[in-house]
């Protein structure tokens, strides 16, 4: 798979060219710098908005797949990700580990099983982490589909933990995700990369690929 | 909902009557003694084969459902069970907690969108127990649908836990399950009895329970 | 060693007769009935101060050791148990749990080591539980010796689980202890009552016996 | 703290610079390559033992502290170092990591006072790892101080689990301790370096930085 990098040079950039393969990386883009040695099939770009402008013009001059995952773009911005995801697949979403968009269709599937055991919600964070309860928190009580408590540890250097909590009298289940390093969103971007190379034009969003998966 | 207990006075029978609540209980049936006050809508034998025969009998007479977790059952007792069931619903399993019936729900779906995870299974349970790994831990392996490592600890009076990891280079996820208390396997055996007593006469596996109450 | 229990019906009651063992049970003593075959070597009381007067009684005639679990005991009628402690030996303690003994002398020696890292508890009880954090936690705080967030939970069931973790930025060190069942209690009492009855006259912390079986 | 380092270029080297801060990096010194620009206090060499050589003459020829995390060292080289260790202050380790440091003080010191208590470790390492059980695992089950079963799990990239866990019927407590990256080696470097700067000329083992920690 050949694949163009956007901030190639960030934090995020490195780990992404780690876990594709430097071997065939075909092009890097940033805001100073750009080199294309050769067409890439997809773009990955997890930089910032101000880079999406030209991340789109490449994508629509090599016909490239897209997978992005870029925060905080506007409304203007998603006008514009929309109209390129009318001639290649785009693949978007904000939280890239395979392992939690696994978690957040089973708890859609199965907390209603589970109406009447207790429910608890708790996430260990780095100390540097400035929100609390962590997005994907949020993400994952809506999922659980009632509200319930949730306690958010704030320690040290730890990537992310969320765990999830049932109990009844009798038993008590739980579901843990942790985090190891960065490298996870990474590696989900690489599942949705092969994702969209084979896609029709059109926006997926990141559980479609977790999903798509689960399906084979 | 008026039932009765096959083997009130053994350690589980005195559980499921503190569960189903003593008001309640309107038949207590043993080997040695036999009392019944008024007609039982679910019979509940949680008791050994042995008492297997009456408890077939009253549930003839009295049209009551059953709710059956005696193991060892031989295939002559099955054939039995079965004719019964052509007249009440019977509720059989071997392990009545709900909260395994949903791992299990899980694994069996959720597994092979892991497959290129790797995965290992912990058990612990009190130094009493002689078999390792669990009977428990064999059928949630079966349900991840590929071998996988499975580590027994048998330590103190710990009643059982059982765990799950998933894992790759950047994320683990972990299903665990733990029993608090026999009580546990009371409360699925009235969710059963619940169950039971509004279904058509059939064979139902435990496991149609906890996937009964999932869709509603 | 023949013992004697006081409050021998209530639920705490029996567990400390399963625990040490009913043929070695010299004395039952309650508010409504009392039965003493022998002399007994000690006199457990888990029960109310409404009964310690007797206890006390008993204790005097029979030179009996006590291990006393009883709370809300008001200031009189601690002038009372330490003037009894003049001639007998008395192990007194709020929480009868050998694990938490051993987990406060962890903390109070090595939290001084950990004074960079940061640090958080976590507590789960059942739901029936009123006061949040427990008075378990809250001691584990001050051998902590510093102020830090602490959660609790109340699930279903659970016992209670108490958990202490401290983490920097590379690595994360946690001390978790877990009640299996009220059990844990009588088994704290027993090891009370052999150490109760080897001592010279006085009043003793529970801690004190965690402390001398550590120097074993 | 002026530093050099051995081996600086290597992925160690690299974590070893990020955590004493690059400003403060006065010696890069390798088999291939050499930069002294400052006289250093301290070098540190977690390198390889052919370049154990060129370290002792540089920390010889400066009087510079040196930290020593170099495995597979002979006793030849062993020699060597206690020679050097006559005139400055050495720091040697295999595990650099403060918190497995104090989790075997601990099991050293506490071990004893569960004795009667089942005790079981569990560790988790990376695929890519290829002995088991842990070398560090072989450790904390000599600080247990009596035979015990030891489960190794290797799932994808995780860093470094280790888990010792005591029950007895009433209740389980465990010591667990997770490196989140190989930061926490050079975290302990860096602990050692400000040690080994204040020392009088010796051979130093880690775990006496980790017990001069406690007693401040």
């Amino acid at each position: 798979m050949k694949y163009g990098i956007v901030g190639s040079s960030g934090r995020m950039g490195r780990e992404l060219i780690e876990v594709f393969g430097p071997e065939n990386c075909v092009a890097t883009i940033s805001l100073e710098d750009e080199t294309i040695l050769d067409s890439p099939e997809v773009i990955v770009d997890f930089s910032r908005p101000e880079a999406l402008k030209r991340t789109l013009e490449v994508c629509r001059e090599y016909r490239s797949a897209l997978v992005l995952g870029t925060t905080a773009l506007t409304e203007d911005h998603m006008v514009q990700v929309k109209e390129l995801a009318q001639s290649v697949a785009v693949v978007q979403g904000y939280n890239f580990s395979v392992g939690i968009g696994v978690l957040r269709m089973i708890l859609r599937q199965y907390a209603p099983a589970l109406s009447e055991w207790d429910v608890e919600i708790s996430e260990t964070h780095h100390i540097h982490k400035v929100d609390a309860p962590s997005g994907t928190a949020i993400t994952l009580k809506k999922e659980v589909g009632r509200d319930c408590p949730t306690h958010s540890l704030r320690m040290g250097g730890v990537p992310g933990d969320h765990s999830v909590s049932f109990a009844n009298e009798g038993e008590v289940l739980t579901l843990t995700h942790r985090a190891i390093s960065r490298k996870v969103f990474a590696m989900g971007a690489l599942q949705a990369a092969r994702f969209a190379i084979g896609q029709q034009p059109g926006l997926y969003d990141f559980e479609e690929v977790v999903s798509c998966a689960l399906k084979r």
